[in-house]
């Protein structure tokens, strides 16, 4: 009876969603989507692409969620290295801590990748693998915004989230590919987006199995941006994606990889335009930068979103997604 | 309508389906599988593990398919070398080569690791992924198994295929974790067992992404096997497993790291017992050698399987499997 009742709903709520709600009915990019994924559904149609191979890949920060003022997993390490400085004085003098405990930001930007690194990797200090994925959960529920004064968590964009649904509704398996570290990611996606934690796909660290556990090392390994990306999609997913979505030039090759499979591909690119209810910023973006993408996305028929003009909301907390 | 009609189908599927039919009724593995599945999946049991968390993985080669008289994949890109030789006449007097060409084991044995992977990489010679896996196809279907005479893709066990199904319909999410190379598997596997590309993790080549396309190096980067597997499970899946299945040492990392789990868990191992229908081999196996894990089956309460007497059926061919 309760696997009825299940399905009846599921029935009910496939057949009763406003596709894509938070996007305006005039977007150029939502009329796009939805002729492409008609073209690319239909069995009748040359473009018809099977189950299978209806596989969309979308960077995570800047692209589903807010990157700004600055990645937030860095964010979250920086304020974890505040509370692990009592038990670590020689950090006062030693760089790139020193540089985060003064919120220097010049300094730590001077010790360059390297730096960062040090800090993203002393966020698991002490922490086994559930540990810390408590401890982001925690975090993003409770540290707040600088601008927005909102928990983290708040910041996904609605009109991503339901794109993703509508994908899913037609056949699609959606697929995170992003830099953030996976252990960060998969804390809080798999509740947040409901993409399960093996369609996140991310940086990693070195990490052997020892007396029964699964080790990281402090060194990273794999950093899943740029070209890395193809890469990554090919190992782990190991079918070519039919749709991308990214928001800077980090992303290109992974929207060069789905444009050139043989048959329809759909690229986008979510374009920061929107000061007032986000940020606005493309090629000279301090994080995300967008410069190169903006011309590839006018030569190849790419589609940028114009945040400001296509969405009724960013937010869902905005109250205008609906 | 058409919707419906494939909901009623699906609900008709799942209720009418007689669970793991190739299974004797007297096995012991399969009354000890029914229990575990009825209490992990009940809501109110102590047991209990949300679908989330219900990650089930296999090994391939000897847990889900024959793996005798020598690995498939082995097989395939030595038949593969004897179709190039044309083009390499050097490969006459050239090891691993020579060894394959005049079907010497002794002294393609002689070649070590170093050897084999030689004979595996030279497989993918003029074949870009797309052409690669249709070849593996066209030889699975085509190549004569020596002793069963009957294609390579017939040699699957008709009860692991039984399990899958029947974990999936209790909310298990069932992954392949084997040795054998991504690009051989991904070929045939999401056909001949229903399980998606992005769920079969494997060993790998070094990838590169160059103008546009995925390109590999003839050069393994990592072999998934032993305490690699876990390393591999982390990686790509993100839950431990709770339900780990293997036929050999090398799958015991793999079984260990199941069982490690806080909480209930299910650890099958596969013992090849049937030399009237497969194979009978174990500690003195010369592929998929089974000797520590015996043990172990006995000091952590794991299941060994006896094909001969737990099973119906080995292969679907046999027509002794419903």
């Amino acid at each position: 009876m309760r696997f009825f009742t299940v399905m009846l709903f599921l029935v009910w709520t496939v057949l009763s969603a406003e596709p894509l709600a938070s996007w305006r009915d005039d977007s150029p990019t939502k009329a796009a989507i939805v002729s492409f994924v008609a073209a690319v559904t239909d069995e009748k149609s040359p473009d018809y692409i099977p189950p299978q191979n209806r596989i969309a890949v979308f960077d995570n920060d800047g692209t589903t969620w807010c990157e700004s003022p600055l990645y937030f997993q860095l964010l979250f390490s920086m304020d974890r290295v505040r509370r692990l400085a009592a038990r670590h004085p020689e950090w006062k003098e030693q760089q790139p801590f020193k540089a985060v405990l003064e919120n220097d930001m010049t300094a730590l930007k001077a010790e360059g990748k390297r730096g960062l690194l040090k800090v993203l990797a002393a966020a698991h200090e002490g922490l086994d693998a559930e540990a810390f994925a408590a401890e982001v959960r925690r975090w993003l529920e409770t540290a707040e915004h600088p601008r927005f004064h909102r928990p983290y968590r708040d910041l996904v964009y609605q009109p991503m989230l339901d794109l993703f649904r509508y994908l899913e509704n037609h056949g699609f398996t959606v697929f995170i590919v992003s830099g953030g570290g996976i252990d960060f990611m998969r804390a809080y996606i798999p509740y947040r987006y409901a993409i399960p934690a093996w369609r996140v796909i991310g940086s990693y660290a070195k990490t052997v199995y020892r007396n029964g556990q699964v080790v990281q090392l402090p060194e990273q390994v794999f950093f899943d941006n740029a070209e890395n990306k193809p890469v990554a999609i090919y190992r782990q997913i190991g079918v070519r994606p039919v749709f991308a979505g990214g928001n800077s030039d980090g992303d290109i090759p992974m929207l060069e990889y789905a444009d050139g499979r043989k048959g329809r591909s759909f690229e986008l690119l979510v374009h920061h335009t929107d000061a007032k209810r986000e940020y606005a910023y493309n090629r000279q973006g301090r994080v995300g930068r967008l410069d190169k993408g903006l011309d590839l996305a006018r030569a190849r028929g790419w589609h940028p979103v114009d945040m400001e003009k296509e969405w009724k909301c960013v937010f869902a907390f905005e109250g205008t997604c609906r």
